[in-house]
């Protein structure tokens, strides 16, 4: 007799569905040095000394996550540490070492991995990070990046999705939808619509993970839950709500978008599709009081020139809506979506 | 102006190459905590408790490591894992949580993966390991799996690389190419020859690390040095003496193999070509004083039943021979070498 799983194929599933059945296939009784096991942007594990252990791990892969269009060596070496540190960052922590698995043609340049490894040590010294281990293997089709990344953190500054709170201001550190925008220029290269918008490719390409912030908001307090933004900010404030048990609205009006965004786009509401639904800008995305608005304001100006921005509010019940000029609309998580091209 | 590894490929580098060009890239002033980085079985970090912690990474792809003529999804799950412990296992360590990272093809079936975590599962929960996170990606052509694995060990137990003295006996923890046996009859299924090699199809397809080897050989401080069997004795035993800056001789009449094998090959020097150069029998290969050999003997046998077994010796200066009945010939590296098919 077939089970449902004999005939479902993984796009059927999608992402959600997998973590599911890998969730349900493991152990539920964690040992007690497991804090936080999968679900949120890094484990975290207790250690026999006074700060926490968080480990995260992304991987990257040609034709999914990248191609040679959109991400020179260079640039690969940079992103793969980028989007393990930011994961390290929505927690509140500080990145110590890295592992990388690196799978590459037998045929590539080796030149290949010397601008690779110039990418990833230009941030990896930037950040303090130090490659202490990893696995180089061939990999006949595609060129495939597996970073895990280890980091720690006082185990009372820890910033996990689910601390949201009834009441909460939604906070983003900085403009949304840049890397969506650098995306599209970088596919569309032929129509010469790079000119000018080197910005907002270096947003696609090297984005920076916003690491002081992410400690100082995991530090002060301020912070009530916290992720960084890689799939959209539509999907990843939805990763707060549901593992909070809270609902949320986002202000159309507050999005905040670069003028370059809106200039690629012509208008004003096509930028806003990237900005809510484009991922990979590895902004933080975080909840606070609003009785603490204008310490959050002060501490994010201090660091980072710009103050954070609030973009909503956390309701009760479930879903997250966008406020619009006249009415209040579902927002459907339009994020990227693995699976489900 | 070209310079070289502009025209090199990672194929004329090999995969030793391939190390020494990202280890030269990376930063050469390693923090105090990284005990050891990047060049043994797992590295050792330094943490604020009583115990180091172990971290070590490995990945499989299909058509390189497997096919799905070579292995199940079930033997993958297991045979993923285990190759992580065995590097534990090397250290003298103890496995504790593990981060999966695996890339699928949108049309694999569910069960696909329901097989996958099934002996992922049956090996993690006979080792007390938990799975604490990862990543799920899409993979257009390829099924891959990384798995790092993280795990502890007092700090005056762990087993390097580079502790083997001139003098030391040589020694290994089981017979060596039952994985290379059973791998040829996998490959050789149309013809039947199958039939009776059972226990060497399951040498190859899911090993059993030593890890109570490896531990009460770490505590004991037995072993001066220590590696896993992964690539061949050949190769493994290279990695030792290169580190250690000592050379080996090996007798070949020492090198232990199954009758199975034997009787596979037709021919005990056929077989031994797989005991020696065949890889991926995840047995232990280490060095103790020759002092220490009734002490080596009665601990592994305490242990598995049986007592491990010497094949050689460390000797001054640098290379690796075989002792054979009436000549004592260099006996190359013929492990499995990435990038060099």
């Amino acid at each position: 007799m077939k089970t449902t799983t004999n005939i479902k194929t993984l796009k059927d599933l999608g992402e959600a569905g997998i973590i599911r059945l890998i969730q349900g296939r493991v152990s539920q009784k964690l040992p007690s040095y497991v804090i936080k096991g999968i679900g949120d942007d890094s484990a975290v594990l207790e250690t026999s000394g006074d700060r926490v252990l968080l480990v995260t791990t992304d991987t990257l892969i040609e034709g999914i996550h990248f191609t040679d269009q959109t991400l020179s060596p260079e640039a690969l070496g940079w992103k793969a540490i980028a989007v393990n540190i930011s994961d390290i960052a929505a927690m509140g922590g500080t990145p110590r070492t890295a592992f990388l698995s690196i799978g590459l043609k037998a045929e590539s340049k080796a030149s290949f991995l010397e601008s690779f490894m110039v990418g990833f040590n230009a941030l990896a010294e930037k950040t303090g990070i130090v490659l202490a281990g990893g696995d180089t293997v061939e990999c006949p089709s595609h060129v495939l990046v597996t970073i895990t990344l280890l980091g720690d953190c006082l185990p009372g500054s820890v910033v996990y999705r689910s601390g949201a709170r009834v009441g909460d201001d939604v906070w983003v550190t900085g403009p949304l939808g840049n890397a969506a925008g650098g995306l599209f220029v970088l596919r569309n290269k032929q129509a010469g619509a790079s000119l000018g918008y080197e910005f907002l490719v270096r947003a696609h390409q090297k984005p920076i993970p916003r690491l002081d912030m992410g400690k100082a908001l995991g530090e002060s307090g301020l912070a009530h839950a916290m992720i960084d933004i890689s799939d959209g900010i539509s999907k990843d404030l939805g990763h707060i709500c549901e593992q909070s048990g809270v609902g949320a609205v986002l202000q159309e009006a507050s999005i905040p978008m670069s003028s370059e965004l809106i200039e690629l786009a012509g208008a004003r509401q096509k930028a806003l599709q990237w900005a809510l639904h484009g991922g990979e800008d590895y902004e933080l995305l975080f909840t606070a009081s609003t009785a603490d608005k204008e310490k959050v304001e002060s501490l994010t100006a201090k660091l980072s020139g710009r103050p954070a921005v609030k973009v909503g509010t956390v309701i009760p019940g479930n879903g997250i809506f966008l406020a619009q000029k006249k009415a209040k609309v579902p927002l459907e998580g339009g994020g990227y979506l693995h699976f489900c091209k």
